[in-house]
């Protein structure tokens, strides 16, 4: 058999992630200092009491844990995140997934026949583009400002799609510590955002894996909680929290939110695809939440991450030329560096893999033929002290040389 | 918003599992005795040493596997996974997922277009047909006899169908204790399917969770074995094994072997649809392998099981009628009887559940439009010999009132 023939048409085309590549092409080169990944540290894993966790479940649990469980999810860990959040919130309005990309392709899915338009932040988060890409979605990029997505430009981008006749389903956002654009979305922006698509019928699914991470400032409400404050009743907004950069990436939790009949249909696609998480890990996610851990826990990696932020938007203040700009969030994982027009990032990869220093290009966080090039991704929870240090100044020498 | 108007239209036409439906309808009977499941035994989960190898893994690799895992698999798990199975196969010639399910999904999705033809048995495992229908496949199914699908009949559907000028994607096999047959395919009806399916290029998924539960007689080589044994090199086979019925499902850990291209794409969907399958869980697999606790654990469990089906065997010999036969599997999990044709087992199953005993009808293990409708499932692993005995003669009566 050679198989590449039997492939289906969208198998045949669809593209792999091309962080994975970028993160793979640098991956023998010793002494790299790395700010491309994003990984969280795992010097903020919980340790000692996810293996107490996971023993106790299993040993006290076990025959419930080990079985099969229930494909929209846990009902115990349910009733810990109805608490934790404190809405008033339905079980049936929640579903429990492998990780936070499993839900956006379940919702995606949902909603995407072949040729749809997903309207979607530029930048944006490539994983989830690359998930959105083989579901053959038309993926259209909404410029941002420091507040978030530009509302004339999404008006305009809404206006032109639908005199082309174009099915718009849903729009991606990302609202707090953009990946990769660092930024966070205003509550008035929000506000407008959401006026916006209840106006025009546009549902939002809201990515949101970062809001709690954050070390300096006030938390704002998520775009879902606003919907449910400010615009009671509406449906309109579906949010995706994942516990990947709060408790381990390693134990694929996340959960969606959202309407009834949209999440008993993302189970249902669950029961053909995975048929249900991970059990032993949600129930030991559910304990965690139930012994009182998260508040002590979320304290304590955002003291532990305040510093490195810290340190890396000290260290492009002291060395990068003054044309180069960066956002200065107030958590995160990420920076996004904004170069002169005339710079091109994906040059600049290569240059600085062979001076030992390594980051994620900007033009890959676009669909393709919408990409910026003068741009460019910094992780800053991956790395020590020293490695920002000499990383930073690195880099900031290649730019210098350049621009001279 | 009415979500329900921007659903894709697979999503606005696909079907649940009408098993969970069917379990849950009798949901509420006190004291039901259920056959109806395919769940494994609780006493049959190693809890003691997985809760032990939980807290172990986390607490001393803690930062490994709770961070991101690679999204074909963890490589230590891999690598105890070659070893257990003795075969010479690479790396790369695996993937790692989220229980068998989350394979199949991949293996097809990697193959299908809307439209294309799967090649099934009939009867089949309805939790497949369920995710091959979401895909938009076109399932066609070929009657067994004791050995297995049937040569002449698979041999005239090919033709019928490619006279139609259909495109035969793939024949999906389960080759031992049969889901929901309980037969066991015999080596010569293995190389014969294989043979057929080299001459007519059409690959095979072979879905194999069941073979390691053999509480009687030798093991047979699987079609993956066989077909590099007896017709080296081919890489028609893909097979896929799933712990859930020899760990525990709530582990929700499976693996594919086959073509290193076709394995590459699996792994590309991974990526889109969850990324990575659980880390923790992974390893856990990875170090019960590696301390050797499987061969003596999978000895337990079919001395755990062996007399539960032989009850099950001696009270249907004991009490049903003559005109009802059954299957009589060497392990497993179920058995299929078959009625005398004018008995309707959808019919049965309501009355039966009046009765306080359940099962699944066979009827739903059959394409739509494809069903018979005189046989059924009965599971033996979840239920008390009490409750066999008590189950299998109320079934007993309710047919023997019928035969009257």
């Amino acid at each position: 058999m050679h198989y590449p023939d039997s492939f289906s048409q969208i198998t045949q085309v669809m593209k792999s992630s091309l962080i994975r590549e970028l993160v793979a092409s640098t991956k023998n080169i010793p002494d790299l200092i790395s700010f491309a990944g994003g990984f969280p540290s795992p010097a903020t894993f919980p340790v000692q009491q996810l293996a107490e966790l996971f023993n106790e479940v299993v040993k006290n649990e076990g025959s419930d844990v080990l079985q099969y469980g229930a494909s929209e999810g846990d009902i115990l860990l349910k009733e810990q995140l109805m608490k934790w959040e404190a809405y008033e919130l339905k079980p049936e309005e929640m579903v429990i997934t492998v990780g936070a990309t499993n839900a956006i392709y379940y919702y995606a899915r949902c909603l995407i026949n072949p040729g749809d338009v997903i309207l979607c932040e530029a930048p944006s988060f490539l994983g989830t583009l690359v998930t959105f890409d083989a579901l053959e979605a038309d993926c259209q990029s909404i410029p941002m400002d420091d507040e978030g997505i530009i509302m004339d430009a999404l008006d305009l981008k809404v206006k032109t799609l639908r005199q082309q006749k174009k099915n718009i389903k849903f729009l991606y956002i990302i609202p707090d510590f953009h990946n990769p654009a660092g930024i966070s979305y205003s509550l008035n922006r929000r506000k407008e955002i959401i006026r916006f698509c209840i106006d025009n019928s546009i549902p939002i699914l809201e990515d949101n894996p970062y809001s709690r991470l954050r070390f300096y400032g006030e938390p704002l409400p998520t775009f879902y909680r606003v919907a449910r404050t400010d615009f009671a009743p509406t449906n309109i907004v579906t949010e995706i929290v994942s516990f990947s950069k709060i408790l381990g990436p390693g134990l694929r939790i996340a959960y969606a939110k959202g309407d009834k009949e949209l999440i008993e249909k993302m189970v249902s696609w669950q029961q053909k695809v995975t048929i249900t998480p991970d059990c032993v890990a949600e129930r030991v996610v559910a304990r965690f939440l139930e012994k009182g851990l998260m508040d002590a826990h979320l304290k304590n990696i955002c003291e532990y991450y305040r510093p490195y932020l810290q340190k890396m938007l000290d260290e492009l203040e002291k060395h990068m030329p003054s044309s180069v700009h960066w956002t200065k969030p107030e958590g995160g994982i990420f920076l996004w560096l904004t170069l002169p027009e005339h710079i091109n990032a994906d040059e600049l990869f290569i240059e600085a893999s062979q001076h030992k220093v390594s980051f994620i290009p900007g033009s890959k966080f676009y669909p393709e033929g919408q990409e910026k090039f003068n741009t460019l991704r910094l992780n800053f929870t991956y790395s020590t002290f020293e490695q920002i240090e000499k990383g930073v100044r690195s880099l900031a020498e290649l730019l210098n040389a350049k621009l001279k």
